[in-house]
């Protein structure tokens, strides 16, 4: 087998070094990070800005991403048939719910939230689509790894940081949580990943019967459960508009 | 000088190609649209897989965007200051306009939105962030070229392509519209981009006085037009908020 482009890799290194901790860096530290030496950092980076995915600040000649990235990220929204297929039946999910719509899909370690309906109220909310949820705790996530058999394995494989008192964290017991979402066909996190935020998350099928994502919605714990469980009318409407958008992308009713 | 990395200029010219036209493209047509041997291209496609910077669809075997750029886009918008300053502002003069806002930056040879905030209304809209708008036509694009010398240079080295009637083509009447908004300090397209369509926009400026982005309101030239003319107290408000992002990011009162 080939083998891949270490200048690529390097570049690729360097990009998610600039996207975590820091954010902006100067030569020497993105050197150093990256084991590199001066010169072979500078080449990549002087490329990368060249291309638009880094850029320097004048004053302090540190670097950040860059421009285009954004751009690139918003074609990659364009081209997803799944983002394309969830648009309108994730308006109505959030209409008929009075709260906030999560569509999220497996992408390394984590669910990458690709589309984000904010709550229908006149409340100040921030945009997540791109931004990173965890597998073990969230509804989307255990629902992926429910579903999907390389996101459980990235679960269960990976460090469950316990975020509240309520965060199933033992192998045992995060395995029977899956049980039961596959059981149930939804999955919940009532104050596993947030205080006070609980969402419930249903599993979003394409034509070929795979696990291509989950939808879910998100809020104050008041609203979504009613005596510790969420409340039966939003499991059916998440469950509805999952199976709408599965359906959207061609597979079968049964 | 030295020069740059050829594999890492192929691979960005690669994810250009992904992210125009076609979009989900065969081994052969990168390839060949690119002027590469086969395994060349494969050798760089196969790393930007790895990396998730490119997926390929299973079916059909051929490539589009990978996921890791919206990750990676997300992470520079949260990494850069003038979005960060631009978030109360921005929600205060879409409540105020009761129109949809735009913050864009001058990328490449157009406007890039970096902030988008929706019409405060019920209706269905789609996020534009990341997306592409023209500096020749748009408030947003002609407030850019009017003070920024980079985006000036491009626009008037681009073909000024005619959308509308309206549109201001030729370079004497292109550069009268720009000594316009200098004098009066913003700018605006009535029907040059887009039938029925208004926008103003106004000049963000940074601590070092220079132009950073611009910021303005869009809607329906119906509510953002009378007797032909830019309502002056929407042209107020987005100068206002133009002047409230500047001074947070450090930009002198005077």
């Amino acid at each position: 087998m080939a083998r891949n482009i270490q200048s690529l890799e390097r570049a690729a290194a360097m990009l998610r070094l600039l996207a975590g901790g820091e954010r902006r860096l100067g030569l020497s530290d993105v050197a150093s990070s990256l084991g590199l030496a001066k010169g072979t950092a500078h080449g990549i980076l002087r490329t990368l800005q060249a291309e638009g995915f880094v850029e320097q600040d004048p004053a302090s000649g540190r670097y950040q991403l860059g421009a285009e990235l954004l751009r690139l990220g918003n074609s990659y929204l364009d081209v997803h048939e799944l983002r394309a297929r969830a648009l309108v039946w994730t308006d109505d999910l959030a209409r008929s719910s009075g709260e906030s719509v999560y569509v999220g899909v497996l992408h390394q370690q984590g669910v990458l939230i690709m589309h984000h309906v904010f709550r229908p109220d006149d409340s100040r909310q921030v945009l997540e689509v791109g931004a990173m949820q965890p597998l073990h705790s969230t509804a989307l996530g255990k629902v992926l790894s429910a579903y999907d058999p390389v996101a459980h394995t990235e679960a269960v494989e990976s460090v469950r940081e316990a975020f509240t008192p309520r965060t199933v964290t033992a192998q045992d017991g995060f395995e029977g949580v899956l049980d039961l979402i596959r059981a149930r066909g939804w999955g919940s996190d009532v104050e596993e990943t947030w205080e006070g935020v609980a969402s419930v998350a249903a599993p979003i099928h394409d034509r070929r019967r795979m696990p291509v994502g989950a939808v879910g919605v998100t809020g104050a714990v008041e609203r979504v459960c009613q005596d510790g469980e969420v409340r039966p009318e939003l499991v059916a409407a998440v469950r509805d508009c999952a199976r709408a958008v599965s359906r959207d992308l061609g597979a079968g009713r049964f």
